[in-house]
């Protein structure tokens, strides 16, 4: 792939994602590339016309599509400027050191599925705008506030008074028993592999996803969709 | 991948799966292969002891290993026979045409975590046996009834009376309010594209897990995931 983790820029790989950033954070987009083999649809219509009323330049990128999006069917993209939010009001998702792409992506998805805006990244994570990522949002990514702090300490100083629930294996609290309440909320959870530390249990009200000792834990997107889930209802 | 839908035998890559596969149904394990850069670790003498005991022969595969999981780091993996099961009593997964490998393994796992045994495929779908699937459910897929029907209409006339809910983008019923009430359900899921077809709709419940407009639909896996968390609660 033909992107790498420190570019000021990364790609939106395909119609769909593509549309979401020129509706979304048309002034991030730098230049929409085309595939020599794209074939005009309504969709395709609708992100040229957008670009041209937006003065984004359109130019062909045949080569620069195969080499980012690998052997894939892609024939259009966005080349884009990284960003980093600040974070608004109301609730936040907290992902401590996450590590899977897809499992970012997804549950930037879900989050804006269940109106949870602010996505907070404690690092070292993954590279939170590689083009997979991007895409495995389907370009929910664009309609969120994305935030990065270095390490837990930085987020904690900004952000003392929010009521935080830590999803941990060993949380004394069922979810399905929590009473959330009110005010606002961050959600935290930990690595895919290895949770969170037990030293922040501190912070907040450890929590657990009651599941059967059949499975050793369930998936981290998975986690994610089901507390916010219950968190929206 | 030197793997074919239409072998006979699948594989299990790495210690975790194959551990349960052998935990679970040691009976269609043929050989177990290790590769000539595995270490010694407590889970891999379990392994072979176990393997001693069930009487399965444990053999050099680092070619075989080699071809079968690409250029991963597998150092162990069994070799099984592909299993289709008979539905048993209890509620059940329905799963119509789907085609990720991803979101298959994560659904198995995420079944088994919530106590739902019987997972239903309805082709055409992805290879359920394929060593990625068997990958992604962490070898849940040993612990569950795996249950195929070439079509919908077969799986009908053995489940007639069971009660079906059908999760549906245009489902008027909302996930969020349903009482599934009492007796053994069937929760079917359409195809990661294009959903579940709406002829079906006469033969259960339209259900619809309610997010925001600014997605599409929530993927599949998630789908399945919050809908199990709804059932168990």
């Amino acid at each position: 792939m033909n992107y790498k983790k420190e570019n000021e820029t990364s790609f939106t790989l395909g119609a769909f994602p593509t549309m979401e950033i020129l509706k979304a954070r048309s002034n991030l987009v730098r230049t929409i590339y085309t595939h020599k083999n794209l074939k005009q649809s309504a969709e395709i219509q609708n992100i040229l016309q957008l670009a041209q009323n937006l003065n984004i330049p359109v130019t062909d990128g045949t080569r620069l599509i195969e080499r980012v999006s690998g052997k894939e069917n892609v024939f259009i993209m966005a080349e884009f400027h990284k960003f980093n939010d600040k974070i608004t009001a109301g609730d936040q998702i907290v992902l401590y050191n996450p590590s899977d792409m897809g499992n970012v992506g997804t549950i930037l998805r879900t989050s804006l599925g269940f109106g949870v805006k602010n996505i907070i990244f404690i690092k070292p994570c993954v590279d939170v705008f590689n083009p997979k990522v991007i895409r495995a949002s389907m370009g929910a990514i664009f309609s969120l506030n994305i935030v990065m702090y270095e390490n837990f300490n930085e987020y904690l100083k900004e952000n003392e008074k929010i009521k935080k629930y830590l999803f941990m294996l060993d949380g004394k609290q069922t979810l399905q028993t929590l009473d959330f309440g009110k005010g606002e909320k961050a959600l935290i959870f930990g690595n895919e592999a290895s949770g969170l530390p037990s030293e922040i249990k501190q912070y907040g009200t450890p929590v657990f996803i009651e599941h059967s000792n059949k499975i050793d834990s369930l998936n981290l997107a998975i986690s994610v969709a089901i507390a916010l889930y219950q968190l929206a209802k």
